[in-house]
C-alpha cells in the first residue's frame, strides 16, 4: 500500500469532507472538477483545499482541475479506505441500531460486526444482521472477529465501563457518543461524538439572528 | 440580553467544546482552572483559546486562570443556552428515537416537541413524550410547538423531502444526518452531522499504524 509522508491532524480531518463531495459528484456524473469548486462544496477556501490535497501527492491539471474519480481513489487511499475495520458496538438500544442499520458504514469499510448489550432478551439473538453478546463475551467478540475498532452508545452511566472492557479485551480505537469525557490509556485513539454541538452551533446562529431585531 | 461583537465561525464552533469541558470541571468540583489545563482538555493550544474567550469579553486572571462557573455562564450565554429552541425530528426509526432519548439536547435547551413519519403505526401516537405526526402537519406542528429547528433522520430517499417540507412551513435551522448533500435556499442555516467521519478518522490511524509495522 502506498505510504504517504505525514498528513496534519487539520488535513486528515477535513479529508472525509472532500471524500464525501466527490462521492456526490461522481454520482452526478461529473468527471473533473476545479479545485475553486471542490472548495466551496467542502466549506474551505481553495488554496487550503489545494495544500491539503498536495500532502496526497495529488495536483489538479491547469484549466482542467482535478479527475474526480481518481482523487476519490487517492483520498480514499489516504483514509485506509481500501482496508476493512471490524467494528463492535457497545449498548444496541436506539443509538447502537440506528448505526448498525447506516449503510454507509459498512460501504466505507466499517462493518458492524459485533453488539454488546446486557438486556438478556437481546443476547444471543440477532438483530439487522448483527449478533448481539453479553458484556462478559467481550474479549472472544474481539479475537473472533478481528476488531478493530469498538464504538460506544450505551447510557451514560454505563460508558466508562464499556470503554474499560474495549480496552482490556485490546481494543485501540474507540468512538464514543457518551455525552462525558472517558478516561483511557495513551496508547488508545478516543474520538468523541456530541450530538448537541452542531445544534448549540445553529442556537448560536438563531439567537444572533433575534438579537439583530 | 448581553449582545456580542462579531465571533468568527471557528470561535463559535469550538465553543461547545469549551462548554463541554467546564461542565465536566464544575462537576468535578474544581472552582477555576487555567487557560493551559482548559486548552487541553479542550483539544486547542492555550493562545487560541485565550483568543476565542476574549471575544467574550472573558479574560482569566494571571496566576488563578478562570472561574469555572463564571466561564461557563459565559460561554453558555454566547452560544445563547438560556433560550429554549423546539425541536421537531423527521423521521422517527432508531436514530430519531435515539434522539429524542438523549437528555443533553432538552438540558441543553433543544426540547423535542414533536416528530413526523411516514409510519402509520407510529402517526397519532406519542413515544418516549414525543408525539409523532403526519409529513402533512408539518406546517401545523411547526406553528402550534413555534419549532426553531428541525433535525432530519428519515431514510437517505427521504431526507431531501424532509428538508423541503420543514423549509416550507418556515423552519430556517436544519440539522441533518444525512449522509447526502441536501440543497436549502441560502437564508436556511443547514448543519449536517456525518456519523462516519470520526470512524474514517480512527481509520486513517489504524493505517498509519499498520504502515509503521
Amino acid at each position: 500500500m502506498q505510504s504517504y509522508g505525514h498528513i496534519p491532524e487539520a488535513t486528515v480531518a477535513r479529508l472525509p469532507i472532500y471524500l464525501r463531495a466527490l462521492v456526490d459528484l461522481a454520482s452526478t456524473g461529473a468527471s473533473t472538477i476545479s479545485s475553486e469548486e471542490l472548495a466551496e462544496l467542502s466549506g474551505v477556501n481553495a488554496p487550503k483545499l489545494r495544500k491539503d490535497l498536495s500532502y496526497l501527492g495529488t495536483y489538479g491539471t491547469r484549466g482542467v482541475g482535478y479527475d474526480i474519480d481518481y482523487l476519490r481513489f487517492e483520498v480514499s487511499s489516504a483514509l485506509g479506505l481500501g482496508n476493512t475495520w471490524p467494528v463492535v458496538v457497545c449498548g444496541f438500544g436506539n443509538l447502537g441500531r440506528a448505526l448498525a442499520n447506516h449503510t454507509g458504514f459498512t460501504q466505507r469499510g466499517f462493518p458492524i460486526l459485533a453488539a454488546i448489550d446486557t438486556d438478556p432478551t437481546k443476547i444471543g439473538h440477532t438483530f439487522d444482521g448483527v449478533p448481539v453478546h453479553a458484556p462478559g463475551e467481550m474479549p472472544a467478540v474481539v479475537t473472533g472477529h478481528g476488531i478493530a475498532i469498538g464504538v460506544i452508545c450505551t447510557p451514560v452511566g454505563a460508558s466508562q465501563g464499556a470503554a474499560d472492557r474495549l480496552v482490556a479485551a485490546g481494543v485501540r480505537s474507540i468512538l464514543s457518543f457518551s455525552p462525558i469525557v472517558l478516561t483511557v490509556p495513551d496508547d488508545v485513539d478516543l474520538r468523541s461524538v456530541d450530538l448537541s454541538t452542531q445544534l448549540q452551533i445553529l442556537g448560536f446562529h438563531l439567537q444572533e439572528s433575534a438579537d439583530d431585531e
